[in-house]
């Protein structure tokens, strides 16, 4: 078991790489560094981000890149320095981030909040490295990564269901957490999709007491039910629902960002005290709300990003103790560019995850 | 000691009333309930909403109104169902609020947050009871309101000191409480003016490690310092303030509301996790923020609304036990209108109250 010097990977040349046009070839990872691990990857997951990177939708993408950051492998290498030692042949997740700072008189990294961290942020794909290299992300055969960065899978948890955990999952499951999700609380889920359905999936096993779905249509209902939702609201179809449902939700987190989203909507649902944490897409200003809307109810509007490794390895063994199922379609990782086609057309149920098949069988036990 | 049928006030006629146009006259006041307290007036403050509501800015006012809502006085008539007994000529305050909905199966009334009730909120003046008479507040020599609303002075502190606390005080002293303001935690204040000032005053005395306060300019600055701030701002004239003073402060407690307030430069104050907390007039929208500026620092922003009787009750409390005065301008009652035009030419610094004299005496021990 080792690492090859060259990887192989579903390369992006240019934003029309988003339509359909990634190309599977080889390409040199990072140098080695004696605190990084090499994964063999069986698994990745597709998530919005990388489409949205393929297309420089956030800005300018750096060309050619390899998109992924919801990954489950193997370690096939390790470095001299990492501590806690793992185990060749340890199956391990990746998330979105690969390296912050990490120095210990950084308030964010002694905290657990690395992916606040203020003075590096370095994403697992498209991210810049100190030395100035770009990093390279899962639709490939191998990662290579921090140790510190990757988390071990618990052994009750199947590999493509962990995946698109180590990003979607951890993206909500961070702030149900933090803000309270539980027993005797509501809670709304803004968008069933990728993130949302893992929304209501969380909700649920944290023993919430009600769990509404809001969506745009009806048609994600009879699924969001399947999920455990109590209740769904379709915005653009359902009449009045902002008084129908009025002060019922302790905490909303939204999974979609649009300019126009009912925002005002959404905060009369919220009952005193309530908090909106909005974790979608950041691409846009989310709409200018009156100051009397949050100072009337005491309520609060935030947002949460991703989670360390710690709140991910919580997650894992959460998921693993409550049985927690994301829908998951898996696709052979040569149907990556058909994939992200269809992701993208909005056709995942709810997250497509790449396998590559052969390594996922060399490591069966 | 007992009070007439009939109490007199400074009342307003029209939407004039509030450049000096408030007659002294006689008004009926709303019927007394066995549950109402008659309150003789020494000491009433005057609050920028006070203005506001005179000139109709939050929509058209009911005239004639008796506006204030900092009310000090002592007790001259108990009805019979009130409890706990408050003992006649007992020296007590009255705030923003006459009244709540109080039923045990409300949620915010059976907990402290009487200000969020969903079923009902009558303000001290503008209110509309549930027999729809309108509230009628200070600038007079007697209040008539539920007992429930009312609470006891501290003997340690001043009338004149207390008056402006009961609003003002408690809509700052709320969010900082709320917030987790203290020792180890920086706190931002922004608006030097009624409410900041108390801002300043309260975050010094909870014992937080450093107190800024923002303003626009620079002429508050050494008023700001011996109230006890450790810095200050001044955003239209410090240059670069948002880059100088970024991801310093855990709490920023924004007394002003302004559509061109630079909402986006307050968030890069905050530290992870920090929080955004507007108290100020809700006239206007908030900007737009970028969904991005929430999420990236894990932030928050939220409202809040002045307290409970509990509530006041402590930060009364609060302030016998840390001395804390407020700067205060005591005014005749008789210098009303003169006052409201002199607040609302921001001339105080940083808060008129208007005294009657002889009820004050009448009581003096």
């Amino acid at each position: 078991m080792a690492s090859p010097t060259t990887f192989h990977g579903w390369l992006g040349h240019s934003a029309t790489s988003a339509k359909g046009n990634l190309t599977w070839e080889p390409f040199t990872p990072k140098p080695f560094a004696d605190t990084d691990v090499d994964v063999k990857i069986s698994h990745c997951g597709i998530c919005g981000t990388d489409i949205h990177i393929l297309r420089s939708g956030f800005g300018p993408t750096h060309y050619p890149i390899c998109v992924g950051h919801e990954v489950v492998g193997h370690i096939v290498r390790i470095g001299s320095a990492v501590s806690p030692a793992f185990r060749l042949g340890e199956r391990v997740g990746v998330g979105a981030q690969a390296l912050s700072c990490l120095r210990k008189d950084c308030e964010e990294c002694g905290s657990g909040m690395e992916p606040y961290c203020p003075n590096l942020f370095v994403g697992t794909y498209a991210g810049k490295y100190p030395d100035s290299r770009w990093s390279d992300g899962g639709y490939a055969d191998y990662i290579r990564v921090s140790a510190r960065f990757v988390v071990r899978i618990p052994e009750a948890l199947k590999s493509w269901d962990a995946a698109p955990m180590m990003c979607a999952g951890i993206t909500v499951f961070s702030p149900l957490k933090k803000n309270g999700a539980g027993p005797g609380k509501k809670v709304g889920i803004v968008g069933v999709g990728g993130l949302g359905h893992f929304g209501v999936l969380f909700a649920k096993a944290m023993g919430c007491e009600k769990v509404i779905a809001i969506s745009r249509r009806w048609d994600k209902r009879e699924d969001a039910k399947a999920m455990g939702a109590d209740a769904y609201i379709a915005t653009s179809e359902d009449e009045r629902w902002e008084d129908r449902h009025s002060r019922s939700l302790d905490l909303i987190v939204s999974t979609v960002s649009s300019p126009d989203m009912p925002l005002a909507g959404y905060l009369k649902l919220l009952r005193t005290n309530g908090q909106f944490i909005q974790v979608g897409a950041p691409e846009d200003k989310l709409p200018g709300v009156s100051a009397h809307a949050l100072i009337a109810k005491g309520c609060k509007i935030g947002g949460s990003q991703i989670g360390g490794p710690k709140e991910i390895e919580e997650m894992l063994r959460f998921a693993a103790e409550k049985d927690v199922k994301p829908w998951v379609q898996q696709r052979p990782m040569k149907q990556a560019n058909q994939s992200v086609v269809d992701m993208e057309n909005g056709k995942a149920r709810y997250r497509y995850v790449l396998v590559n098949d052969d390594h996922e069988d060399h490591f069966k036990v």
